[in-house]
């Protein structure tokens, strides 16, 4: 496992690493560390396709609102280094602030427009616009000297994934994206790293976010009307949850459905998705929607 | 000379062409068209360092504020192909829109920031947005498949430059921007595909402007005081010209220097920048100060 702290030493490590292979594949798994199962599953799916996957771990703080929320990000780099290399994983870059902002804050940026601005965009004003840039940054730091490249991001944070991609077909970048399912705790919590801040009370009444899901994907199975307001409910029921939102959107566009799909039975690909508080703990979750195929 | 429509056609035709060197450069030249002897001169010295040179040929609507002078803008494909094949590129970009802006208007968009506000960007609001996004685009759609990879702009446009040089490295391109010093006519008028659209009443008035730059450059090379109320002056002087701004700015910030520079010997490294209103045509020119080597 090698460790580039630059971008000059991650574009040298990667070629070194891509050389040997004929028709080599370049794969970047970009995170924030705190790393998980569901990273290390993005991380194995890569593995499997890529002739070299690299990882980079950065705590992008033009992405945070809130200064604290920041300051308490948890960062671990040796047990990430070390679930990273348990998958198979060659090299992981992890930049030092002055290497991804060495001026400051950037002056020229990505900016996710309509997209950016609902749902997560909505309570965390201007922290697609910081995502996208950084990711901006990474995928150019990681676009590899030869052969094809992929990019890996999780499904859980839905609203990202789908800007990565729009910003990807907007803009043109030389590498394709992929998407890997969410992973969830045997009880049904997706995986996040701000799960270790719930207390055991309060991850119990989190249950009751990706239960609510669950009986939305459950409608759209028996291709039964969406029943959202009972899905709400339910959540609401629960009082340790305060309940940002809960929708029904198009996967891309993050229109929500028309107010007739509540009432006819479901068709189609959608994705329910949701954010709620938790104590101090914001949590978003989502279940792609779609009727089995026959 | 190839001509790719679309931009898997550019990438598979980039990749042919740099095939057979062992180690290939590829040099992209973006243009809007309708081009004269200062593209050729870009890409005269592209030709000269690169493996493989290719010229990019799309007038962008997106930076473009005035419906009107984007439809008059100048538009002559055959006539560009034969220039820059004659000076020795083997590729050219000429997409249609709709594979530029297949779903219209992007929506995730590169920001200028407080350098696309100023001089140009307070003249022509979001231009420069509109500019970075395309040359994003465009970088992305020429990054070669191996090799090193430069793309040149010419310095004429000192702004855009500028922003391109702060996106590649705020973003972090994998690409190395080369600016190319402005081509003249012999009269001193700076090349543009827009002095075509001046009578020659209004081409002889316009050659107040490089005059104007000129003096102020001599009086940078003599290590004198600059005195732009005079190249002012000199410009307002010439009925048939309005001038918009004159202004001698540090080379990357476009921060105006300061007041005392006016009154004191010049040192150090500037540009004086300028742009006026001749008839309908707008005119921007600049020339670099520096004190010579001694």
């Amino acid at each position: 496992m090698r460790i580039a702290r630059t971008i000059a030493e991650f574009r040298q490590l990667s070629a070194e690493l891509l050389s040997p292979y004929e028709s080599p594949s370049f794969g970047l798994v970009p995170t924030m560390g705190a790393l998980h199962a569901g990273h290390a599953e993005l991380a194995r799916q890569a593995v499997v396709s890529e002739s070299v996957v690299a990882a980079s771990i950065f705590v992008n703080p033009l992405q945070f609102g809130d200064a604290l929320d920041l300051e308490r990000y948890p960062r671990d780099l040796d047990a990430d280094a070390e679930l990273l290399e348990s998958v198979g994983v060659k090299l992981v870059f992890a930049p030092p602030l002055q290497e991804m902002y060495p001026q400051g804050e950037p002056q020229v940026r990505v900016s996710s427009g309509a997209l950016g601005t609902v749902f997560e965009g909505a309570s965390r004003p201007g922290h697609f616009d910081g995502a996208l840039t950084v990711v901006a940054k990474l995928l150019h730091a990681g676009t590899p000297a030869m052969g094809s490249y992929r990019a890996y991001f999780g499904q859980k944070d839905a609203q990202q994934l789908a800007l990565v991609r729009r910003m990807v077909s907007d803009l043109n970048f030389p590498v394709q994206i992929v998407g890997v399912p969410t992973v969830r705790a045997e009880d049904g919590l997706a995986l996040s790293s701000r799960n270790r801040f719930l207390s055991a009370e309060q991850r119990d009444a989190a249950l009751v976010l990706s239960r609510a899901l669950r009986q939305l994907a459950a409608q759209a199975d028996a291709q039964e009307p969406l029943d959202i307001d009972s899905a709400i409910a339910l959540i609401e029921s629960e009082p340790l949850v305060k309940l940002d939102y809960l929708e029904v959107v198009d996967q891309e566009s993050f229109v929500p459905l028309a107010e007739n799909c509540r009432h006819s039975p479901f068709r189609g690909k959608a994705l329910a998705l949701l954010a709620a508080q938790v104590g101090q703990v914001r949590l978003i979750d989502n279940m792609p929607l779609s009727v089995k195929a026959q």
